[in-house]
């Protein structure tokens, strides 16, 4: 059980800054506050840290040569102070040593520590992570459907399953789906697997995703491995095991209309720049209600009044306008959300009556296939 | 009273930024939310807002050609709405106008907005500042001086006087103090004005001096002014009016020892680096304690212990030291404050024994003279 070895305190440094994502400020068993070092004599080192909902752990290999082994062992320490510590310690190496009850001797230089380490044993099971990955993506790719749909998850504990990114596979295509009820974030890629593979229903907190999205690198290939109880994203020397969330996810393609009674073709930046000023006066009697009128001829009105404060009129030219004219109102940081993640110069925005779901879409698409669903407020327009 | 501008944009956002500042987030009377807009035929705009404590006024005159006044009067509107929507506003020019009973139409390309101002009768009667300057400093050579002292001022209202700085001029000589009881820190420049004027028991709270420090540039002239019941900081076109503090501040110097048991030359780099590791470690249990041991070779002993986390030991050489050896502890809190304005690369401490102020100055010293002042702690080392 007695640990030494002798690391890069840079490699140390950024594998604790990747696991370190897995503790949670509120964790109530102490062992859970720790970050556990496994050394190995021929592997090499493997940290650990984990929340339960989530492990991470990280390998530094002895075959990188950043890290000597001298004895293998197990310990587990405090992962807030090792965290910091180790960012400021003196020189490039760090000595670590375990001593009989786990005291952790920490020499840099010389700066020299004492670390209350606590007994490996109390740790939980960790994952292995040999599964075979079902799918790939580029870590851009990846990054960029979390940014797609995590916004939209429901932040009421409620419907845990709402808390979750619906992730679903068929066909070579891997669709995600996130919502609250009120509005409704998808986005869908192909190609992503073998078109014989399928998963359904697997559902990962958004809070999870959006850990995950801060560790990986854009240009690495993230392997992902689907299981009935938890994912394994692997990406480098790093392992992201991911709860998945219990329970059905509800089915949302019957609320997504497919014909329109009215479409409007309109510019990004115009349009979000309105909804942004309108969405400053809007948030003053935070309801955030922006009114939205299109006439027969393609002209489009923005408005929102706040009592005591005042009220924002704007006007911006559609691109083309098909249909009958609308007048609907919507709650403008939600219409915010969508924008910012639709991502593209020119807009397409289909209607089916002031009481039906408002569908915003890029004009032209991308490489992704992204959808926003917005239900609009019911109020006397 | 009727307002009429066309103004640009980026002007008017500039002035809302630097005014805004003064607007407190509890203002507990309406009028003080907002910003007031005096518009003026022949000198052009001012825009005053006022917690009380603090008022600042910009101006924007007509002969910098960047507004032109079709109707004169005034107007106070809701500044936070105001500075934000102003910013996003989509033309370069805004076009503003005060219809009776102050709604206020402001009109940028296709967006038009009625804000509900009010009564500018009702805002808070303003200095006029036409006073004749005491003395200048430059706006770098100011801000240093704020951000050598305004960080050892109390938080605690208890003692009102102690959460402002003593500002004190004598012969030329500007000298700066602040202190929670526990640190103490001063700065001194010469030649800040004329060798027969002079002030004594001048107090500024620290919050105005940091806010003022945010809107001054480092190559600009700030004259101040300073009467008895209020400072008036100009630089440029805006005026910065700040009330003097009730009280008499306490007489400090006696505290401070001029003779030294020991002396100890030590590089700051090297000393702040094992500060700020002990202190990763003194934080966790809140107090913030680190001891310093120097023996009669003057190598210098660093540690801190933290009840079930650990111990960091650290060694580091002195420059030169004199005098008794040295067992002492203090919060490293206050030492890393201390150091971070001492801002040179060695440093010159004093120590008259385990009980008595520990002294630190810049080795050499700079264009200010500078001094920090640190109690012990009075634990059984």
């Amino acid at each position: 059980m007695d640990v030494k070895i002798t690391i890069s305190k840079q490699e140390l440094h950024e594998a604790l800054q990747h696991v370190s994502k897995a503790i949670s400020g509120r964790a109530t068993v102490p062992i859970l506050t720790g970050v556990k070092l496994d050394v190995f004599r021929t592997e090499g080192v493997k940290l650990t840290a984990s929340d339960i909902d989530t492990t991470i752990r990280a390998e530094i290999p002895v075959e990188d040569g950043v890290v000597t082994v001298h004895e293998s062992g197990s310990v587990v320490l405090p992962a807030k102070f090792f965290v910091e510590i180790i960012k400021k310690l003196p020189k490039e190496t760090v000595d670590i040593e375990v001593q009989p009850g786990f005291t952790t001797l920490i020499t840099s230089g010389k700066t020299k520590l004492n670390l209350v380490g606590m007994d490996p044993e109390e740790f939980p099971a960790t994952p292995i992570g040999d599964e075979d990955p079902t799918l790939s993506l580029q870590g851009d790719e990846l990054k960029e459907l979390i940014r797609s749909t995590a916004f939209a998850v429901s932040t009421s504990e409620t419907s845990p399953i709402l808390t979750g990114v619906l992730w679903e596979l068929s066909a070579g295509r891997l669709q995600l789906t996130a919502t609250d009820r009120h509005r409704l974030a998808r986005v869908a890629v192909d190609g992503a697997a073998d078109q014989e593979i399928s998963f359904h229903n697997v559902v990962i907190t958004a809070r999870t995703l959006n850990d995950l999205a801060k560790i990986i690198s854009d240009d690495e290939e993230v392997q992902i491995s689907v299981g009935t109880s938890q994912v394994l994203f692997r990406a480098g020397r790093v392992n992201f095991f991911s709860r998945v969330l219990d329970g059905n996810y509800p089915d949302t393609s019957k609320i997504i209309p497919t014909t329109f009674q009215s479409e409007l073709e309109v510019s990004t930046k115009a349009f979000a720049d309105s909804i942004d000023r309108a969405h400053l006066l809007a948030r003053e009697v935070k309801t955030n209600i922006v009114r939205l009128e299109v006439d027969a001829e393609g002209a489009v009105r923005i408005e929102s009044t706040s009592d005591g404060v005042g009220k924002v009129v704007e006007q911006i030219d559609a691109d083309k306008f098909t249909g009958d004219p609308i007048k609907i109102s919507f709650n403008s940081k939600y219409m915010l959300d969508a924008l910012k993640a639709t991502d593209s110069d020119h807009l397409h925005i289909g209607f089916t009556g002031p009481m039906s779901p408002i569908i915003i879409r890029p004009q032209g698409g991308g490489s992704s296939d992204k959808l926003n669903l917005i239900l609009p407020y019911r109020t006397g327009v």
